[in-house]
C-alpha cells in the first residue's frame, strides 16, 4: 500500500477526523515493548487544548504500557484497513507483535515515545492529561500534542463499529453551512 | 412526518447505535422547563451497567437543567431530520420552546421526568451515575436505564458531525463477523 502523505494539522481543528466518531487504532510503548489495538469508546472534550477522552479496558495488554507510559498515538484507518482494524482487535499483543504481523508501517512521533502508524489517514500524539478516572472508569482523559493528517482525500472513508462484526461506512457527506450561526461553526 | 415505532431494547446493545459517534438530541427538564440540544461528544463506558459519558458545554442553557435534574434523554435523530437538529443546535432554550418550534412529538419516559423524542429512531433514557467530572471536564456520567428502539430500519441512517456546518452520512454497512472470534463479538 502507498503510505498517505500527512503534514501538520491544526490541533484546535482534530474534531473534524474525531467527532465522527471513527474505530481508532491506539498505539502504545512502554520500556521496549510496544502494541497496538483497535478502540472505538472515545470522546472529545475540548478544542484548546485538544482533549480527547477514551476508554481502555483494563484486561487489554496495551492498558498496561499506556497507563505506565502516559503516551499513546491516536491513529485513524479507513475502510480500506478493515481487515487489518478487525485482526488487530482480535489477537493480543501478549501473544503478537502486531506491527509486523500485519505489515504496518511506523514512523517516529515528534513529542512522544510511541510509533506512529504511517498507513493510517491520521496520527494524534497524545499524553496524559488526567488519570484520575483510569481506576474508576477505564477513562483516559488525553491531550493531543502533535497531528498528522493527510489532505488527500479531503474526507477519508471511515469505519464506525455497530457491534456484532459490523460497521458503518462513513463516506458521503452532506453541508449544512448555509444554516448556522457563524459563531456556531 | 409518520413517528417510528419503539419498543423496548436491550441496555447491553444500545453500543449499537451509540458506539458508531452519532449526533444525538438530548432532551432535559426541571421545575417546568424543559429543553433540547444537539452533541457529538460522547462515549460508551460500559455494557451492563450501560454507562455512556458526554460533554456538555456550561454556557449551554440544558447544562443547569441537566445538572440540576441529574436526568435526560438521548434521542438518535436520523439524517432526513438533519435540518431539524441543525436549528435546535444553532438557538438558545432561553428564547425559544424548541419543542414547540420544532414541531417535535414528545413521548413520556418510564424512568425518568424528561420528555422523549418521538420522531427519533431511539431515545435512551439515562440517569446520572457520576457527577465527579462535571465541574473540571464538563462531563457527565450516566447509566441508560431504558431504551426505545424502532425495530425498522435496521440500520439508520445517521449523521456524524465533522465541525464546520458538515455531516458524514453514515448508512452503508459491511460485515466482518467471520473473523472476529466468537468472545470478541
Amino acid at each position: 500500500m502507498r503510505l498517505p502523505v500527512r503534514t501538520d494539522f491544526p490541533l484546535g481543528e482534530i474534531r473534524r477526523y474525531l467527532e465522527p466518531g471513527p474505530i481508532v487504532l491506539v498505539s502504545s510503548a512502554w520500556k521496549g515493548r510496544a502494541n497496538i489495538m483497535t478502540m472505538g469508546w472515545h470522546l472529545m472534550l475540548g478544542f484548546e487544548p485538544a482533549l480527547f477522552g477514551c476508554y481502555i479496558w483494563e484486561a487489554n495488554h496495551s492498558f498496561e504500557l499506556i497507563r505506565r507510559s502516559r503516551q499513546c498515538v491516536i491513529n485513524l484507518p479507513t475502510a480500506a484497513m478493515v481487515d487489518t482494524v478487525v485482526d488487530i482487535g482480535n489477537c493480543s499483543g501478549a501473544e503478537v507483535d502486531k506491527f509486523a504481523r500485519f505489515g504496518l508501517t511506523t514512523a517516529k512521533a515528534t513529542h512522544v515515545d510511541v510509533p506512529l502508524i504511517a498507513d493510517c489517514h491520521a496520527s494524534f500524539e497524545c499524553r496524559l492529561a488526567d488519570g484520575s478516572q483510569i481506576r474508576r472508569h477505564g477513562l483516559f482523559i488525553w491531550e493531543v500534542v502533535k497531528a498528522h493528517v493527510a489532505a488527500r482525500p479531503r474526507v477519508p472513508e471511515t469505519l464506525h463499529y455497530r457491534g456484532d462484526g459490523e460497521f458503518l461506512v462513513g463516506r458521503r457527506t452532506i453541508s449544512r453551512r448555509g444554516r448556522f450561526k457563524p459563531e456556531m461553526l
